[in-house]
This record gives structure tokens, C-alpha cells and sequence, in this order.
């Protein structure tokens, strides 16, 4: 009943606004203020999920991975070392590994080079564990006490920073390098940040939460150039790479920073010392089905399409005159807004007379307006960025389903929206 | 395909060896060095489960939640704050406070008396938040120059060792108290620990992961007595409560702490700021599906017959004279031991004569032996415990697909396997 439950979810997905429509407390409203006393049958409980649930939920639409998921629910085994479920511990190491040869990171971070992988459930979890390590090894050498020296290092500020730090006495300890932002999939350079960091014996982590799947082609491969002198990578296969969440692969190249004592004496891993938590599910088996299920050629294919139909996009925001693309892009993001067009800005002044905005507080608002009415009407879901003071509009290619006539219609969308949006704003300040 | 697989896994779960008897590197030897170039049909891959993950993982055997987690994996929301998926946030909103309803919890926990719930991974994620909402209370108060002086406690020393860390200038910070230790399911008294914990501005939780769900009993209800004096309380649905992994239930009488500026100004939670990772995905879905499905009356029944089965199972042992229950059973968990009879001492010790082991060594030696044999058996799986010197076979009668007649079996195992053992012995020692 599930199953056709969820088959009939994603023939249906494209019905359904993008983005949930529904009012803060909506589901008390309908729900029972406490557990029922009896048993309710399965047929009743999907019912609610079809009227009351769905309609409360931002529709992904992702079915790889998904099998692989159900299969761990399934087995629903509770790691935590090697012996509580042997078959845990072991496919993660294999898969790891596989993931760490495919997208070419250095042998160094393989288990088959002394380094080694383990599954996280996202980034947050990645860089506390990566950073706890990084305290770990300053502290063994320095002692405890001086952990109050410790900095960590914000990206822009870093290089000029790092030698005032230590000449104050403080410890750099820690730098964040991300391959693919979350605002504008922006890309830091690895070799030149490593190269410093590793004069000052600053663990370098590089977060390609994002970005990191697209090294699995050999033409995106040298954002991570220079990652041979970090001390850890993360990427998220739950993010481009067609695995459910949680699945942020996570490898470094010390593990026995990672290791504890017990491990070290045995030949396997435990994989509890690698993360914050003791019990952990059999996150291996999904990314396993996406690799195998897909193989490494159809991957390639799926990522190279998503990049495609972001350039698709990229080339209708340029071609219109009206628009700009505001940040370069790399992947399968497109960072727009409306142009500041003198004819437009004239307006604009007229319409926010009262308001004290500057000018670019002024385009800033129209694309703001105009991004909140594309999502109003449900056809598509495109999320804001707010760098070096520009609003933009960010439009995302990567999902699993999403096909080339989708971005059609979500440039379509724009078009009609900002028509009405001129028209309406055309006869507010006439 | 999935779902015939995962119906047929559980038809046949008593079938396969509870605990897997895998060696080290197994899996290695079969898979191959690197993912696949092309893809691999559905049933390749699961005849390789079949094959190579069945024989290395231990079998739990839990059917109810996964219903409902399947659900949540086919849906692959990515929730972080409401707006990303309201459905997720409010129906964990509810279905916290229906369950802190269920076992009876003040009401300065629920959402309804100004309180709060969360759904964590795992507890080791419900300390981490705790503690660190229990840091940020004290470091608003005294300053973050004067972080070094906090200490946290441990149970066996706290009560006096509070006024000599004051005296010495220290800051006692949190105090964790279980309800249902892992070893023995032990139960620290919370009414006195958190009168004196008030007095010095402790936070004090209250971590009742495994034991939490029996105060859905009325006349289990006591143990959790003088838990309004808490400031935060967790149980684990995923051990004792028919969920799969993940899902530790998280209650804060003083949500202020885990709020940020935005969400006090929204009538809305945003879960991101109550958890250490900013993605989350759907887990109050399968808490609902079993609460539903079940129902509060069987809910009770189930566990009632869990608990009644660990009393089955503790009179068989106390009506065998070679064998001692150790600690008191309080819920689903029996230690027991073979009792140091006169008898048996005398032939344990020409059995270690060369082995310098004092008597309760060599008890205890002898108690691991018989563990390994009884797990070697595949026929059943006990784990063991070690305090107070004392070397403890602890036997879980609180899984979802346990029987009565599993109990008696395992119980068979047991005395099979002391008499071969003790036959093995006696021919060793004569």
C-alpha cells in the first residue's frame, strides 16, 4: 500500500505547488490533540498523509537511493562498531573508496592509501568532527591549557590574519575552504590557502558539500586541484549525487586522529570514533545502490545534464535584455535579477518615494517582489541570495527529475510574472 | 522487488544466526576494487544483499515504523526551518506533545505549556544540545571569559563533590541522570538529585532512552518521579518504542535557549536551531505511523508483554541452582550469571591453576566463556556487563518480533550449553 502510495506520489509530483502553500499551525487544526487510545487502520493514516501531509511539504522528487534507504529501514541494524553488523562497517569502507577513485581525490585519503571515509549525516556533523580532531591534534602538542589561544579562520580575512594571530600569541587552527558555496557555488582556491595553512600546521578542511559531485568529470575536476595538501573533504551525495538524505561522505587523510586505541590494535574500523554519535544506520547500502544502479557513465550523464540545462537557463536570462546574470556559474545554479535599467530605475524611484531606499535598495526590492510571486504560483521554487550588497535570484538545475522543458517553464514563469509585475506596477505609478 | 525482498528477509529472520559470524576483510574479498562503469540491474545487486550483506549484518527484526519511515525516505524532504516543509515541523510538534502526554510528562515540557519537543538522531545529539544550551544559560550569566571554570558531573561523585567544586571557585554546569542505565537498566533517583542541582543553578537531564517508554505504564510511571525539577528529558523511540533508527525525543522545559531571535518573533519553530545540523529529514512521520497503527493500548500491551517476558526468563534462571539473576530486573533486561558454587570454584580453580586469576576472575572467566559459546550458537544473542567486579550475561527481551517461546529457546541454549560446556570441563580438569 506504501509502495503505491509513494509510486503514485511521483507520478503525480509535478501537480503539486513546488513549494508548500499553507499557513503556520494548519496541522494542528485538523489533527487530534492526543494519541489515539485503539489501533487506526493503514488505509486511514495515508489518507491524512494524502490531505493534511502533503500539501505541507516542499516537493524534492528524488526516487534514486531511495531503494537503498527503504532496504536499510528494512534491515534497520544499529551500527556502531564492526562487529555489532560486520556488513555496515565493511560496504562503507568499499564504497567510500570507490566514491574517493571517482571523483580522483588523492590516494592519501583512501583507506586503500592509509587515509579513509566515513558517512556522516550532513556537513554540521563533517566539520565538528573534522574540527574536534584538528583541537585534538593542537592540543596534544601544546597542552590543554592554552586552548583558549585557538582561532579559527573565516576565509576572506585569513590570509592577511594569519600572522597578526600568532604574533598576538594565538593558534590558527582551522580552515574552511568550500568548493561550491551554498549562495553562488563560488569556488575558494585550494592550492595557494593550503600552501599557507600548512606553514602554520592549520588543519585544512574543504567542504564540497555541494560541488564535489561534479569531480566526477574529468572537466570540472580542477576546483579541487591542490586538495593533496588538505586534511579532510566532504561532499554530500544527498545533495548532488542522488542519494536520500543523510549522506555526507566525509574522508581524511590522518585517520589516527580519528582512530582510538582499540582500533588501532585490530584490522577494522569502528566507526562510532569517527562521528559524534555511538549508534549509527547502514547509510552505506543507498549510496551502494546509486552507484551500481546507475554506474559511473550514467552518473556523469545525469550531472552533465543538470549542468546543461543551467547553462539552458543562463543563456534565456542573457538573451532577455531586462535580466542579468549576476554571479559567474559554474555547476547547476544560476545567480539573476532584473537589471537596473535606467527606464526601470525611474519608475522604481517613483514607487518607493516614501520608502528612504537607495537605488540598489531599490532594484533590490523589485526582484525581492518579483521572486516571492514566481513562488506564489506554485510552478517553481527559486530561493535569494544577498552578496556585495545585489539581490539575486537563485535557480537550481540539480535535482533528480527535474528535465530540460522544466526550465522551460520556470523561465516562462518569470516572463509571466514580471509582465503582470510591470503592469500592475506600470499602473501603480502612472 | 525491494519490498518482496524485505518481506521475505523477515519471514525468514529467525532463520539466519542472530549475530553475525562474519571474519574481518570479508566483504573486500568479494566486491569489486571500483564502482561500476555501467549500470547493474536491480536484481544483481540484490542477490549480492542477499549473498554478502545478509551473512554480515545482526538481525533486529523491527517491522512497525518502517512503514512510515519509508514514507519519509520516498517524500526526501529536506527540512531545516518551517518554511522548508511545514508539515515536518508541525507534525513533530504534535506528535511530541502526544507522546509527552503518553508517559505523563509536566506539562512545562510540552509545546502546550510553553515547553518543547524535538526529534534528535541519537542521544549522544541530545547530550551535545543539552549541555550546550545548558553552557550558553551559565556563560550569559558569568561571561564567557570564565568558560574554564565549568565543571560537569558524574553521577557516583556528585552529590559530594558539588560544594568542594564551588568552594574551589568551580562552576558545576549539567548533571545527566538515567533512567535505565545501558548496563544493567539501573534508575537514579531524580527528586532528590534535582532538589540539590536547583540549589546550585545545575541543568539537570534526564536521559531515559531505553527506560523512557515503560512510563507509558501507570504503574511504571514512578520511575520518572521529580522529573518537573529537569530542565531537559529524552527517550529513544528507536530502542523501545517500535521506531527505526533515528529517533531520540528531546523535551526542554526552557526552549528560550534553543530559540533564536528570529523564531521568537514567528509563531513558528525552527528545528534547525534545536539540533546540531541545519538538514533534518522527516522522522516524526514513523513516530506517527506508530502511534497510530498501534494505538496507546497496544502500545502498552507490547511493551507489558516485553517486560513479562524478562520475568519468564528471570524465574527460569532463579529456579536453576547453578545460576543467579545479579542485578534487579526493573524492565526488559535480565543479568544473570552462573552462581560461584563451592562445587564449581573447586574445579575453576585446577582449571586455572597457571593463570594467577583470583576466584572472581576466575567466575567471571568462566561467565565469558559460557557467553561466547551461547552467542557462537547463533541461536541466540546476549550481551554482557561488567561492574562491581562482576562479570553479568545480560539477556534483552525487548524487541519488537520477541515471543515467548524465543525466551524459553534462549533459555534452552543457555543450559545446553552449560552442560556441554561443564562436560568439556570436567574432562579437562579430571
Amino acid at each position: 500500500m506504501i509502495i503505491d502510495f509513494i509510486a503514485d506520489y511521483y507520478k503525480n509530483v509535478e501537480k503539486y505547488p513546488v513549494r508548500s502553500q499553507v499557513e503556520p499551525g494548519y496541522l494542528q487544526k485538523v489533527l487530534p490533540e492526543s494519541a489515539p487510545n485503539n489501533p487506526e487502520s493503514m488505509e486511514t493514516i495515508l489518507q491524512d498523509v494524502q490531505q493534511h501531509i502533503v500539501p505541507g511539504i516542499t516537493h524534492c522528487g528524488s526516487i534514486a537511493g531511495f531503494l537503498g534507504e527503504m532496504l536499510s529501514s528494512g534491515f534497520n541494524i544499529v551500527g556502531f562498531n564492526w562487529i555489532s553488523s560486520p556488513a555496515a562497517t565493511e560496504l562503507e569502507n568499499i564504497v567510500m573508496d570507490w566514491l574517493g577513485q571517482m571523483i580522483k581525490l588523492p590516494k592519501s585519503f583512501l583507506f586503500s592509501g592509509n587515509g579513509g571515509g566515513v558517512i556522516q549525516g550532513t556537513t554540521c556533523e563533517a566539520i565538528l568532527c573534522t574540527l574536534t580532531a584538528a583541537r585534538d591534534r593542537v592540543l596534544n602538542k601544546i597542552g590543554r591549557e592554552n586552548i583558549s589561544k585557538l582561532v579559527l579562520l573565516r576565509l576572506s580575512e585569513s590570509m592577511s590574519r594569519i600572522s597578526a594571530d600568532v604574533e598576538a600569541g594565538l593558534i590558527p587552527l582551522f580552515l574552511c575552504a568550500t568548493i561550491g558555496t551554498t549562495a553562488i557555488t563560488a569556488v575558494d582556491p585550494l592550492k595557494p590557502l593550503c600552501d599557507v595553512a600548512k606553514q602554520f600546521g592549520i588543519w585544512v578542511h574543504v567542504d564540497a558539500a555541494y560541488a564535489g559531485s561534479a569531480c566526477i568529470f574529468p572537466e570540472f575536476r580542477h576546483f579541487i586541484d591542490g586538495v593533496e595538501g588538505a586534511d579532510s573533504f566532504s561532499l554530500n551525495a544527498h545533495k548532488w549525487f542522488f542519494a536520500t538524505l543523510d549522506c555526507c561522505c566525509l574522508w581524511a587523510t590522518n585517520p589516527e586522529y580519528l582512530k582510538n586505541k582499540a582500533t588501532e590494535s585490530k584490522p577494522v574500523v569502528d566507526y562510532k570514533d569517527w562521528q559524534i554519535t555511538l549508534s549509527r544506520s547502514f547509510r552505506s547500502l543507498k549510496l551502494w545502490f546509486v552507484i551500481r544502479n546507475y554506474g559511473m557513465e550514467n552518473l556523469r550523464h545525469f550531472l552533465r545534464s543538470h549542468v546543461n540545462m543551467a547553462r539552458l537557463f543562463e543563456r534565456l536570462v542573457s538573451g532577455d535584455k531586462r535580466f542579468e546574470v549576476v554571479f559567474p556559474c559554474h555547476f547547476a545554479v544560476v545567480c539573476f535579477r532584473v537589471s537596473p535599467l535606467p527606464v526601470l530605475m525611474d519608475k522604481l524611484k517613483t514607487k518607493y518615494e516614501n520608502c528612504l531606499l537607495s537605488e540598489e535598495e531599490q532594484i533590490n526590492e523589485f526582484n525581492r517582489e518579483l521572486l516571492e510571486s514566481i513562488n506564489a504560483s506554485g510552478k517553481a521554487y527559486m530561493t535569494n541570495v544577498v552578496l556585495g550588497g545585489i539581490y539575486a535570484i537563485r535557480f537550481a538545475t540539480g535535482a533528480t527529475l527535474t528535465e530540460e522543458r522544466h526550465v522551460v517553464v520556470a523561465w516562462t514563469v518569470v516572463l509571466i510574472t514580471i509582465k503582470i509585475k510591470l503592469k500592475i506596477f506600470l499602473s501603480l505609478v502612472l
